[in-house]
């Protein structure tokens, strides 16, 4: 026989086992979906690792080869693996994070009515900590007049020093409350702790989990079961898939409004504190349908940057944009390298302006 | 003149010009001190980031070169740092984390008499989480064997997911301590939330703050408040500044037993789970006086290169070793890939017997 | 006297001892600059650490606090510091690739008067690697209807293995030029080695240095002297500082055409093959006045996020976007993930199209 | 039935389903080894991603569930991979740089008969760069003291910028090489290009890769093709695995005498220059059979902690260690604050003198 006939014997023949692969495979799916349903309906765990352990060794037993104990043992698990992952189905669809096929970006939305994802770009901005009414009612002055809705009114610091400026408490959160009262603003101001809760609820419209508590998971499962909304700072060491975690926290516990927001990650490079990454935006918009805000402030670390990377956060596709502004940054009780002076907020402003993505869709 | 005579004539004058710095500098110094004393006696704060502008520009302004006024700004900035760090010097000496000059290392003493650090080599131990009372009992058998004094009782797992074990909770702490109690031992567990505290006292010898909270500082001050002491676990994505502040938000409360956990950073490597910075512990060992644990388990996250690292943790000059060991790893419900099997465990510690670092002083 | 007064009548002591200090400062300056003019003329270097290191213990001699010796050694080094970088002046304004006061941008243009830099958005595209005519042919035909010059034509591989795919060689650049001709674009090609260069010449308009050489000096020496421009990539481990002072290897050997590309960095997050630092381009437009290039694809690793990092490349400042393109992504001898389909890259093509920035001057 | 009967008789069935999976896996790999052995003997490619894709295309049209056909194709490519895997068991025989079952450690011999690796803890000593006769000699007088075979002699420095000091040259190899022989000791010189092997080849007996050259697969090739042991740092921003290859670029030319040597890896922490990654050192004992050298001074990038970091080098398993040293290391022209000074590097020799690691075999 000449050698290509052969390898195209031996091709058929291998077509032929495929087949026969695909079938038990299938039929052993179908076997295992029945023991799921009976180990659901008492209770247990589906997962049953001592289960798997005599499968293997059994099939290691018998095997002759050519393939070694170890490639079959590689290959099997990813066939249990597969069938869990089929009885777990039903489980997974309620990874309530997650989008599902053809669900559309989920829009949250604030009591006044201002909307966050779903098509807007909503700018957050504000100090970087309450300092005094003045200050305060100076930058909600300025918000205003680009109508602003959504105004940082941080109480609380989470400071690396026990030493440091560590925020002023309720006594700042009532400021907060009366300035966005002035200008019909909703506050957002981070929770350092679940027995803030009741206190903070008479204040703020917004609670935002700060990157050093992403992964307090007590925090995290407490804020499920509230109705105001959520944002959801990714920690700085945090990878993607965790951060998508600690939303389904919050989410499995009930409170479905959590806006993730994006503040780059701690690398090598000094330039700026953090690394933004952006490119965590199309990657949360391909996994999740909830909306995605970016840092650039607390990303950056520095205001010299603000105009390119406000655009950028727009075209990356995300649902807004959150700012640090002070009027007088260099004086600023924290993070005064990054806060922007008042101009700066406005070439910011304008820029964003003057940016513009016609909607026509796109055949990818 | 001549070219050298003249270089060495320039250089007289230079001399002569230092001399008169190094004097301007100390009696501004002394001047300032003076102001910083009036200021803490009036309870206002020493750094005065305004005048600092002011002074700034009075110099740009009559500056006349040939130093730019960057520089200028630059050299000035150098000097205001100088003059705050000495007028800091006693707050800064209040630093309690810090190591004082010719302070010996802290050693921190169990209610058993047990002691981590002052020059023992503590290996603290056990199962990642606690299963049942059979698992712990197997656990602490094997302990025993080796005269271990300070086992895992571990009651909540911080879990990535919802959905994944999220620990036995008080009924796993029962179990931890009637085991412990059995073998003579004390008992350490994970704090989650400081809503915790009063309930796991009755069980728990030694607190735990895992690598998520090391920044809740709601969290630290709690811990400060309490007589046990506490293992302060390094997060992932902090480094070892963060860290050293992070203690001192305990001891600042009051709580002087903080015993640093080094357990690998995250990087861009993927042999082992985090990358063990074991450089963190002679740093550690140069800033500050408290015991210093390396743990290997979670900073490999595999179990093969145990006894390496178990030799590496000693030779480093930590205080001691935190491993996970598990009576059957694969079916273990979390971190099944890096709890050593009994045999492995028993490796370890000859490993470690096996190390000696003669004593007599070094010349550095 | 009251303490504000007495508080008042320090503040004017300090602020005369501020004059004194920054006469001293600018004398001892001018003295420096003499001794740096004599060094130069006789050829020997200027920073001389012996020389220092006895002015520092002179001082330390006669030094009587309140600042502590440690202190007054950082303050002179500091003003040593000052003192030498006056000195280099001259040599550092030769940093040719530092963006001078005022300087506008570099716009590079090739010999068929494509212009890199300067206002325009580039958009470079092509195969990871050439495979055949026919491959290199349909990419040509694709990226004419977009009027596309630039293309990849890259015939050596860099692969991690040395048993991988290693690119066509010389057979292959012929493909290149001869599809390049016959559509009218220029080609760019990486250089491995120096020995290259001559070969290359014959073909190659645009020499690529890869990220796994960006340090290789003596190759960038050797590109300092050929005419062609040099795309210059980020190596995954390496800083923005490193990266400028590369470029500066070319630029100071003769050869100022350099172009920067951008193609991510090495953290933990793994959803990306790296993670793009977009702030790069903005901190680099600060820096230098060279040209900024976005590779999307090797940041990225996969294809279904290009429309939106396209949108962020032109969002960001950048001067171009660099994207792989494929007739056949799965089947591609090199980078299958992150190739597009010829759709995918329309796609691209028309979002970067929709994608406006008004150009009026912001006022910053 | 029972339900506990029921489940019991579905996993009966579930068991013969993977005895017959088993049987038809091995045939298949079977047939496809043939395929291989026949195309092997034609010169044409294994892997073949066309016809996989046709199998796949197959099998998801007669694919009736309850598997998803995303999941059938995970499981066909890992079957797929598995085959592969089979069939390029020769090949990867030929990995040369990977441990066989049961190989040793590989010894490899110096002309002076001085052996790194098998067994051996060699200390590879020096100053950061060759600066003058008098240096050389009083770095060779002092390792003497202690029998070090093998000293730095480095004649070029890769510096970041090129207006820093970039070493003597081959005037300084002439320096090195006469110090060497009056000492009777082993030269180690950084290669930059491999245009210098011819003049080096003169000078220099271990030839030495640096972190920014570990993926120059030119030079890399180049030097498999010398007779001379080639020291192989790794890049500070590379993985382990890369790492490997880079020594296969080596060891597939000829040259099987390659060394490892660990040097640090870029991460977020300041405190060192570069994280020491230790668990390396176990990670490559593991994977491969070369010997691997801890180098503690570029790694930590300060000398106050090089005691306890060389009793850590050699506790690790490591085959020796590499530091640096300087009779006057502030005047320094690179790498000032690493370089020990005399002293400082006498306390490490006696560190490692006293550290005692008992060699009875272990139960692992």
């Amino acid at each position: 026989m000449s050698t290509p006939d052969r390898v195209s014997e031996l091709r058929t023949q291998i077509d032929g086992i495929n087949t026969q692969l695909l079938e038990l495979l299938n039929k052993r799916a179908s076997l295992a979906s029945e023991i799921g349903k009976i180990q659901a309906s008492l209770g247990s765990q589906i997962y049953d690792p001592v289960r798997e352990g005599e499968m293997l060794t059994s099939l290691e037993m018998v095997n002759k080869g050519p393939f070694s104990n170890e490639t079959i043992k590689t290959l099997f698990k990813e066939i249990f693996k597969a069938t869990l992952a089929l009885e777990e189905k039903q489980a997974s669809s309620k990874m309530l994070v997650n989008r599902k096929p053809d669900q559309k970006d989920t829009a949250i939305v604030l009591q006044d009515g201002t909307q966050i994802g779903g098509g807007t770009f909503q700018v957050i901005a504000g100090a970087c900590a309450i300092e005094s009414y003045d200050q305060m009612d100076a930058v909600g002055e300025l918000l205003n007049e680009f109508g602003i809705k959504i105004m940082r009114g941080m109480a609380w610091k989470p400071r690396t020093s026990p030493y440091e400026f560590q925020g002023l408490g309720e006594p700042g959160l009532k400021i907060a409350r009366q300035v966005a009262d002035k200008y019909g603003m909703q506050i957002t101001c981070e929770i350092m702790d679940q027995s803030q809760i009741p206190m903070m609820s008479d204040y703020v419209d917004i609670f935002w989990v700060g990157a050093r508590n992403m992964q307090n998971s007590f925090l995290l499962r407490a804020l499920g079961k509230i109705p105001q909304p959520i944002i959801l700072k990714r920690g700085f060491g945090n990878n993607i898939k965790e951060w998508l975690s600690s939303a389904e926290y919050i989410i499995s516990g009930g409170n479905t409004n959590v806006i993730f927001m994006e503040r780059g990650i701690r690398t090598f490079e000094t330039e700026t504190r953090n690394t933004l990454d952006i490119s965590a935006v199309p990657v949360l918009k391909t996994q999740s349908h909830l909306p995605v805000i970016v840092d650039i402030s607390h990303s950056a670390g520095r205001r010299d940057i603000a105009v390119p990377l406000a655009r950028v956060a727009k075209a990356s596709g995300a649902d807004g944009m959150m700012v640090e502004v002070h009027p007088n940054p260099p004086v600023a009780m924290s993070d005064a390298k990054q806060q922007l002076y008042f101009d700066q907020f406005r070439a910011v402003m304008k820029a964003l302006k003057n940016l513009h993505i016609d909607t026509e869709p796109e055949t990818v």
